[in-house]
């Protein structure tokens, strides 16, 4: 049996999603508690990692079980079981070829910046900025990520992939008092990617860029021309569509 | 020269505010960075303390400097040196015999509550009830402790005070999707006396309670007679007035 599992998780203190050795992971600490619970070694397959710092309000997994489960009793076991940080929000039987991560049509992040004074409070879950941005600029250099396109230039540098072709749907703003909420919607995102794009619009945000140079950065499918990647704690995984 | 500091923290990894020997306090950490600024031992009065896990938005607290400062370098070498989940906010030059905890004239917290489901994300900052409250009776509980009242009957049990009467002014209920914002204003508060008020008030949501028995409880002036202490995080010391 082939079940989905949405999830949230807060990401301050995992060393990221992906599984590593005598590192607290998310996907590390999910598999400790499925295999408790199953008497079985069993590994999950997400929808794709995050980064340390990086959190997720529905990141998605599937794994296999040999036995069937009630679903209810399984959430909570795993709950139970599981740290504060780790939250299973839904569990659900998908066909056996279903996979989280080819079978992924949409996914959502989104990205939040203090643009106010400091705030200890909200110092792991907004990236605190703490100076204004000029959101009009932003608003211009968002269009040339819209669409598809090969973004390698915002990929991670020292990684290699073999197709860096993308489709951003949509990259929408969002003000609120001093909290400025970007509202990334994709087939699909690189490895840094996000933060990539989010370093160039904040360099943006201080006129240091425009509309144009951000397309030839673009064009040159070069991760070396590219600025800044942005902090991780400003970014969610908000959700995955299938 | 007297200067009173305007300050916040995230109280999650504090032992609470008031300094306690080879714990990780505010005010420790406060003095500690005050007194390596000025090379002399400073000690601060806040206008109260907060417990373990409380947070505060706007907590104030004076100390005397023998040299006169520039406030702005002040504040920036203060902040400077001072651990993420402290910033100072504002300094000013206050009059001599200002007192920040004998001259307050004004309190207000703040106390959130998620009543939707298991957020890990606000673990730390909103407490997790995750239930549905009735807010029709929590409005009706209110009322009996609006206005002047002895209120032994909510303070801390091992705790022995020479004076228990305050005065509430008000306790405004928000509710924003899932999360219910009380709002408390008043001359002072004893210790715990917003969480044990918090308490009681989630009794009432959950209909175990009633405003009769409630005027009971205030009545008896009586520790022992109260309902549970609510959760600290969801606690926090939102502003005093002078």
């Amino acid at each position: 049996m082939r079940y989905l599992i949405t999830f949230s998780y807060d990401g301050t203190n995992f060393y990221g999603y992906q599984k590593q050795i005598n590192k607290r992971t998310v996907q590390g600490e999910i598999e400790r508690v499925l295999s408790k619970i199953n008497n079985e070694k069993i590994v999950i397959s997400a929808s794709g990692r995050t980064d340390a710092k990086v959190h997720a309000i529905n990141q998605k997994a599937h794994f296999d079980l040999k036995k069937k489960f009630d679903q209810d009793k399984l959430i909570n076991s795993m709950n139970k079981l599981l740290p504060k940080d780790i939250y299973i929000k839904r569990i659900e039987a998908v066909p056996d070829n279903f996979h989280a991560r080819f079978n992924v049509k949409k996914k959502t992040y989104i990205y939040k910046i203090n643009t106010g004074v400091y705030d200890p409070l909200t110092r792991n879950y907004i990236f605190q900025y703490n100076k204004k941005l000029n959101l009009k600029n932003i608003s211009e250099c968002i269009k040339p990520f819209i669409g598809e396109h090969d973004f390698k230039s915002f990929a991670k540098s020292n990684v290699e992939c073999k197709d860096y072709i993308r489709t951003i749907y949509s990259i929408d703003i969002k003000e609120e008092k001093d909290i400025v909420t970007f509202r990334f919607e994709g087939n699909g995102f690189l490895r840094y990617m996000v933060r990539n794009i989010m370093g160039t619009l904040i360099a943006a945000g201080e006129d240091k860029i425009n509309k144009e140079q951000i397309q030839e950065i673009l064009d040159k499918k070069d991760r070396k021309v590219a600025l800044k990647t942005s902090n991780p704690e400003g970014l969610y995984l908000y959700n995955v569509e299938y």
